[in-house]
């Protein structure tokens, strides 16, 4: 059996392992609350942002009066010491909890209650000299708090792991296009054969999409680093000094290196977290743009012989159980099981987002717990799919001049010769007696070779000319 | 300006066209909720719906002495104008309004009895001898009588549009696979060439799937038979007689022939409506097979010569206003948007779903009218993709040949002769050098030539043998 | 029989009704793409939009030398036309067709090709002087050009609609938080009673809300601004001038006074459609604002007697068509149902975005038709909520006073004095007791009755002070 | 460093840590997806079904003499050790891999492989006398293995974790309905006051609402019984004997004790999973049930003081980290934020099913992965739920008669009597002149005192009479 000391809390006293710096709470949340323990326990960026806003909120509050400043400057000790991560294994709860994080957010208090405490030379459990409610969550309330962490989380997530990672891959495949930028190939449109582009304008189409889905991650940011703290239990602000939160976010700030601001409206930052269901949906169209490009990717390696075969991309491990030597675009496969993964969590972060009622959106845990996921999943999957292919793209140049020879849309390159309904007919002709397009729109009179072969080239219909 | 006639409800009097059958509430609802009002108008499936049970319900009020026989006959021929369709153009109501649909109870309520009254020498506005509430909605309330009537639509336009159209796509699929069944092919797994199969295999894939989706929709109908009339306001069947739900759904039954039978809780058949949930999940499953069908369509019939190209499809239209001679995939395409549009009504019909409170789920007009789209347009979309797409789907022979004789995956047939480790180098040779996997086979000294033939034979690998 | 005209394209001859201008594409896709036809008919937002762009195209090509000046003004007064709903009735096809819009782009080139051609003096369907792919599609394709005009049609049903009917709504309820702002009431977390917030507060909050939405919609705008046109067929520019993108770009941005303006990556803009995405995803956050709202409203006031009842919402019509003097919040209810659709809509749209293809996504017309939805929704719905019960919003004073007299909440206040854990005490004792905080404070010693008066003051509770 | 052997492959030779008992192909797949590694890594339900699988396996081979019984009895019993949890430790991939989960497939054969040439006195990674390939995958491929696996996984887990713990919660409702089936009490409809009904009325919809969720629960899963073992890489069956389907099939339905049967038609089993989709439907609509119920049982327990409070539920843990004495119900929270997360996973389930290309879905392991969180968060949340909230429901008889007595909706009762009209007259002036129904209803002369009380008889209203 498991050593153990008293904690207590407004139900009375509880067992808590002796070995752990949690109180009554956190324990009372790990007996209510056996859901999904194994997979949904929270990881530590939430855990750091609760800590890096106790610590700030410690050194606000000794600023304006609301704190001794021993009890302030063992609280940011402690803090410091969970934001390094020593205290990891002390917070133990998971997502599916009260709708509020009080659970994580008095998980958060009572560590470092006990831990300043210790630092102070008291006892653990005791709440002396440092106590979970009176000192460390003074003039907070889960209602702020938890929503300050998860922006406070998310924003370095975002920073951290999406926008570098995700860059990577954007990166090397910017490089890509400009490597491959004058090689002609088929356009497709429609999933079938277009006029000519070349390969770097395909892959640069890739860029600009991420590109583009990168900016509306970004466009998000601003809105996160309104943080609901200083709003309290309702938003009032009861119980926190009128200053606490423009101060608490200043201390945010300096400790992050993020412009995190008190937000203008409290009521609305503990009732609503729209900024976190905006921040999802630009990670759902950034997972539209790559499963956009997985899929492109996969089908211009198709094959290999009886696709289309334009690119090959590295072959990184035997594909199949049963076909010997058969290798499959597993890269863009789990790339595009990630990002239907992240459309789903996307599903349950808006719905969650529309749930609140009246001064609480009470679905805190479960919004912030999907976006880090998609974040997670997305950094990870662009990395991996860098590494692991992206990279190794190389362009099929014979099967590309084939099928650029044999495609019957270079008609198009007639249009303003011979017109449309001209050209249309020997595309046609050419399609129904499996001919070229040359010797068909000389066999039906409606152009010479030599205008022919002046005026279909392909490399040349790849850009516009005066 | 139009001529008028006042019609009074508990909210006093109000002025109504007077060529219009409909009364005050109608009224009222038309001014109240201009919202989407050219789109979103009620169809004949729900108006219709609503008449076949304010028939029954006269019906069984006058066999069980609740309603007097003359007024039941008159509600009844007026009912029945309605479900003849004289009336459709009085019901001008749309999808968002009260969530209870009580405008369109009323609605129905109002015209039948001014028509009823109207039938009995009675002048239209003055609510005798047939009175909406008293007569008409007699025993009832539009909390049972709202989702009565979305059971008896939807029920209705499964049987008689969901259920013939796909099955007439899914006949012709099925004549396609048994025309097709000795054309052998390369299978293609992970977009990669794979073991051989034939076209008829290929294309029977997409019947069973369809068959599967069919008896998906097929399971959810006895949750439609289940009606909540009989529960009227809260569940409790107050003001109704004891036995009038159970005779109100046996009239229904009659009237249209499918089993209806009142609900064994009529709480829980006012309070929420997850057999519609059901029933839109198993759309959702029909879309998602459809998107699969539409997508190896036109991936097989891409090209005309730079993609897979082992099918033909019609060509029906010009495919671009630029490149002439361009034929695109059209039907699969129209088809898949639809998919599309299904999973987005689908997962507007489930949050719908998950909002009741109480004793009510005041999201019934959104939910009926997206499952019924979604049937319409899969009707619609199944049939076109039919008539101007699937039966002409014709196999290009020459390329599946020439596909089905480079694909290196025929190595498989080797494994239980010469082991999935020697067969792997030979594919991979093969692969590497561009050459056959025959010559390859020998080269490496792993089969003899006489081996290989007898070994590696397409037609065979399609089907097992003993 | 109607009278029918020999239309031509490059699939040969067809009838059309001699009366419409539309030619034969059009024709062809109206026998094509039976589906949804009663709902899914392009509005006028879409037709209008094609005509713009056709009018600035012409413009542009006659700036360029690409089109006679006599064929560009001939179109520039068709397009007119169409621009002023002169020939609305000539653009008959639906959102189930291409994929690409290529058949509305073509109905959009033939109406206005058969009305210049005639205002020539020329003969409808003789494509003379005027044709719809040589002269009206002129340096376009559809796979430019629908895009193009999606965007257009998507920023003015935002700038017009939408935006000043959500603000119409958004005003309304600003001034009501003016004017509640000193009603003192219970605050609600967790569905609990919370410390005192004003009427003013906890309507400002939704204000905020809607405020935070509105700033997305604009923020997705920017991206819409960016236009395909000058892309062509794969996005090179082959057959356009290439000053025309940006040329025609100006046009429209003139015609429009919306700052439009060419791609910057056209490969981008054809194969994807994320600004779309985005500006979808806007709306859903907008609809998860006002569903929050919309149960906030009926929460506030639901009852009469039996509810929260702090709010009175307008008694717009009957509520019960069984229990008389029901009066209901269907204005919250088809709000709600609105956003529930909007939610769906947003899913199709996302979903579609994702599907694209190499250098085309061919979902354009379901993409475009769902935001357009959503906008019209979502405008209708907010002029019908404020009008109907927004507006009407009134405190019941005596119900917000009773409840805010016996919330025991109000026990934080004493937080500051006398501790977390004794004010816990106190009113956990009230609870149980069914006593005031007053007198258990009292009776436990914790507080002397003067010092409870000084310190819980719940007007003072509202707002913080130093 | 760890001590490492070698292991080899197709691709060559890889190190792998000496103690672990999987191969090169594990160990590649550790190395290329580093996707998700904390969150996504299999649990024990799909490693068991694998070790399940390639018992019966070589169970079925051996009877068909394709594997020498010596092998066999040292696979089976390798794969005995696996099914009790012996060698977890040695499966250690993720979901975001390959899309046909060929490496979890390989893992097994390579663990199995690894310990059953052990078991024969063989080496660790020299394949002999077992071969991963050869032997334990005898017959098979990744392409049918993995999805038999899925669906003994996802069968085993709704039997033993879905069904027993939702039924848990179900019948301690059921209970509850039972014992308070004659509380009678104030009916809601739209939130706002409807004719009475009983608690046990009220909660026994619960039920109903949770048996009809089961019963799609279990309408689901004989398609589940259906097996793609036998069809090797393609659906062909090719390599496999042509009764290995049927007899492994068998054997694994004796394992499992879950009528197991091989597909009829394996070419559809490897190409989608609607099976699945269909599951996770039903999970979908087993959440939105739940999320009524929790939303039903906070806001009937909201108050304490101001809000509804008709019930009241345990009181678990500290609600507040500032309000002291509040009390949430945080179990209502945690199950609301499951049922969110379910229809996220359904979202993502239903959208990876819609992707498959020919002859595979290659979203097997995202698929399958959700539909078992989905199965584990609702079985953990309704245990959560039963324990610590239901069981504790108890009706708060003041609150509930003091309630039904002010209700103005017991006018309903007199519409028999009186007529609708005239009941709302009396309900209107009631509540606008804030009397009660009776003093009114005289006052107006439409009842006597003694009529009033004659057929205003709540709990006589709670069941219809004849």
């Amino acid at each position: 059996m498991t050593d153990v000391r008293t904690e207590t809390d407004s139900f009375g006293p509880i067992n808590v392992p002796s070995d752990r710096y949690w109180g009554a709470q956190t324990q009372r949340s790990l007996t209510n609350f056996e859901i999904g323990a194994d997979r949904f326990r929270w990881k530590f960026p939430v855990i750091r942002s609760l800590a890096i806003l106790k610590k700030a909120a410690a050194q606000a509050n000794a600023e304006l009066g609301q704190l001794p400043s021993e009890l302030a400057e063992a609280i940011v000790k402690a803090a410091d010491e969970v934001i390094a991560g020593t205290w990891t294994d002390h917070f133990p709860l998971v997502v599916f909890q009260t709708g509020s994080g009080t659970q994580s957010n008095m998980n958060a208090n009572e560590v470092i209650a006990n831990r300043a405490s210790e630092l102070l030379g008291g006892v653990l459990g005791s709440k002396r000299p440092v106590h979970p409610n009176d000192h460390v969550n003074c003039g907070q309330s889960s209602n702020d708090t938890f929503p300050t962490a998860m922006h406070i989380a998310v924003v370095a997530q975002l920073e951290d792991q999406l926008l570098p990672k995700v860059l990577q891959l954007r990166d090397t495949l910017h490089q890509k296009a400009q490597s491959f930028e004058t090689i002609v190939k088929t356009g497709r449109t429609h999933l079938q054969d277009a006029t000519p582009i070349t390969l770097g304008q395909e892959i640069g189409a890739w860029v600009a999409q991420l590109d583009y889905a990168l900016s509306t991650v970004r466009a998000s940011m601003p809105a996160l680093f309104d943080l609901a703290i200083g709003g309290t239990a309702v938003g009032t602000g009861l119980n926190a000094h009128p200053q606490f939160g423009d101060l608490c976010a200043k201390y945010i700030a300096a400790q992050t290196k993020h412009p995190f601001r008190s937000a203008a409206n409290k009521f609305f930052a503990l009732s609503a977290h729209d900024a976190l269901v905006t921040t999802s949906a630009s990670l759902r169209t950034l997972a539209g743009a790559l499963l956009k490009i997985a899929n492109d990717v996969r089908w211009l390696a198709s094959g290999p012989r009886c696709g289309i075969g334009e690119i090959r991309i590295p072959e990184n491990e035997p594909g199949s159980s049963i076909m010997p030597g058969k290798v499959n675009p597993t890269q863009c496969e789990a790339l595009s099981m990630v990002c239907v993964q992240v459309f789903g969590n996307d599903a349950a972060t808006a719905f969650a987002g529309s749930q609140g009622n009246f001064q609480l959106n009470v679905y805190k845990p479960v919004m912030v717990h999907n976006v880090l996921e998609s974040i997670d999943l997305i950094g990870d999957a662009c990395v991996s799919f860098d590494l692991h292919c992206a990279r190794g793209i190389e362009p099929d140049l014979a099967v590309i001049e084939r099928n650029l020879e044999k495609n019957l849309m270079l008609v198009t390159a007639l249009n303003r010769h011979i017109g449309y309904d001209h050209a249309a007919k020997i595309a046609k002709t050419a399609h129904q007696q499996g001919k070229t397009l040359r010797e068909t729109a000389i066999e039906l009179g409606l152009t010479t070779a030599e205008e022919f072969d002046r005026w279909v080239v392909p490399a040349q219909m790849t850009y516009p000319t005066a």
